[in-house]
């Protein structure tokens, strides 16, 4: 996965498929094209990866994957359904998803599988080690209790990151993104400047007045991170 | 919902998404096209609902729905996404997709209020009173240590058929579809007969050699159990 | 199950499991003596129904039971397990230990095989038919935005109290009690006058200062309202 | 935790609890007075872990430990309500009680806040260091398909027992138990020739017509195990 990350997690919102999540595809493909340096993700709910998929070059994710193959699973989500519908990976565990222990393991080899990036969301740094030895390409932590608060993670709780990046080097594999209330160009700044390989975020894109201007401001964060 | 009907659900099978799912869906339609008095339901993962919906004039179902409006809900399928990507209802509490006593009525509660249609699962006939009483549009009954077997509840197990009748019938609303085991014509017949307004299926059409000729042999079961 | 019934919760609290159960266990039933035309109902944690069936005399019920008879199931508790231990009923599906649509009919099933009663919580009145209509010897509603404010469902909510006693009468049998928020006499009393069976409680007396005389307080709530 | 471990789990069989499982236990002891050098732990229903910890002095273990604090958690079993029930640690994430990844490392921490050991069980040798890196006093391998069947690990697929001993070398910390299908007295032995600290086991004593014999049995292989 290249980086830094910036990822935007479209969650279930009003804007987040349909008409509407095309069009604000297009609208962060625009401005993603000013930071060729930046790998700008876009997390979409199912049912429309394959219509976003179509609509933007940018990279499509899932927001969940089933830890299954094909077969008798109604309702279940597979690595194998995202490929073929033009997603190039999915987040998996995120705090409104949570999934088992195994189903962690399970899913990142089926993503794997079908040559697919894994983002594992975890609520702690003990657990970034565990979830990169597991394979995924990268770990978001989100401390949950600055989940959509716009209280950044980065800003407030700093040792979060930092420890969490060490974590990511004992590993030796994976990407570190961070998550949790980041909102402006400042919370993405420290976030890179702390060591982390990206940041995630919801609310404070899907809900903006002018997401564009939002996401080049949080571009613009990470690259002067970046660059100190 | 207009009965009786024929309920295909294409789980996560490897011909359930992509292109085959839309080929598939094709064929089916030619057929259905000669029983214009049978209603002909087809439950697609979410990923292809949209692409299905467009290529078909059948009514396309999801597999599931969570029990949640729009808004921050990572991975989770609202009724509202559903019902844009084109689809005209949703299975809810499959047997391979449970959900909780009050996300049954939740999501009912969703779906009606995108004025789509809803089909819950149950396990037993002393299920299908309390479903319909939460405004099912109609009841699936399928147990479960028949499903995918081949065995058919219908021939096997009658009077699960016919206490399950009589409960939709208690219940004063929703319709009554059978399932588990369904396989051939006359596994669709003597549901008919039993009293079932529809019957629901999976692995016979989606594994079948040729699913467009197992389609129409079920059609002329319902047909011929009508007519009786 | 007779009523009127004043039903408490222990939860998980600090003073919910050993000696300090058995000490407060001891407390309530020396104010339900003198209410022998109320039934006292007390719910504990699984690792206490014994000792604290052994100490007191009223009856216990188990907070939780799984939907699964005797066998190779790691972790559950059975129907037979709490039956053993001295508890003479259940809930199911309390809002913090929420269960599939399937399993509240199973567990219902289970525990009336043990001759064990059940008392199925559920969220809004339009559950309670349903949940009757599966057996339970009682439905307990609770307004979930209401639970642990101290804000009663009865002097709040009055419409929710009145349209689920409607709805127990329409499903021809069991009991209705009604929760959240349920702190103090008039809660207590006002329930009762809305034509409620009964009470269901937790913090209010979990974390009372003088927990007996709390319980005498909603004791005496409970019987003004039925002699109204 | 001392080892070699033989880890006995009762699950939820009619012999689990109450007065057998008290019988049991005390048979159980009665032959491990002869092996003072093999750790024998039983694993019983959280209804019982109070009664049978009085009655033998065999660590006793619960089945499952929910991963939160005391407070509002109806049908919750807390680290604090086992630990003053008289166990010494817990099972986490059974195969029949599996938890999510966070919970996992929440369990584990809410036991070590009590003093308690935690054995977390895993399917796949690629989870144990993993969970060994969150602090689990063992970690339990049990390959799914070979659960319950009389098939063991240790003769049938030796290559999983070898690659977690591995796992659990490069994780510096924990012990490595196997177990599914361990039946007899080669079982044993063979698990533990092969590097592990330990065996874990369920039916083959729960069913045993003479479950004192079978344990003799199986501490004999342990034993041999370790002084080949």
């Amino acid at each position: 996965m290249k980086w830094p990350v910036l990822l935007i997690n479209y969650k279930a919102y009003d804007n987040s498929y349909g008409k509407k999540a095309v069009e604000l595809s297009k609208q962060i493909e625009r401005v993603a094209e000013h930071f060729q340096d930046i790998n700008v993700i876009i997390c979409v709910p199912a049912v429309s990866i394959s219509e976003v998929s179509r609509s933007v070059s940018l990279p499509v994710f899932a927001q969940h994957v089933d830890p299954v193959a094909a077969g008798a699973h109604t309702g279940h989500i597979t690595a194998g359904m995202i490929a073929d519908a033009g997603a190039s990976g999915s987040l998996i565990n995120h705090s409104e998803m949570r999934v088992g222990f195994d189903e962690v393991a399970e899913s990142v080899k089926q993503l794997s599988s079908e040559r697919l990036e894994s983002v594992v969301c975890v609520d702690r740094n003990e657990l970034v080690a565990p979830a990169a030895m597991l394979g995924a390409t990268a770990v978001l932590v989100e401390p949950p209790e600055l989940i959509g608060t716009g209280i950044s993670v980065s800003n407030t709780r700093p040792e979060v990151v930092i420890s969490s990046v060490n974590e990511i080097k004992r590993a030796g594999r994976g990407l570190l993104l961070v998550g949790a209330g980041i909102t402006n160009y400042d919370d993405a700044k420290k976030s890179i400047e702390l060591g982390a390989n990206g940041v995630g975020l919801a609310s404070a894109v899907m809900k903006a007045e002018d997401p564009a201007t939002k996401v080049k401001e949080l571009l613009e964060g990470i690259r002067s991170g970046m660059h100190k």
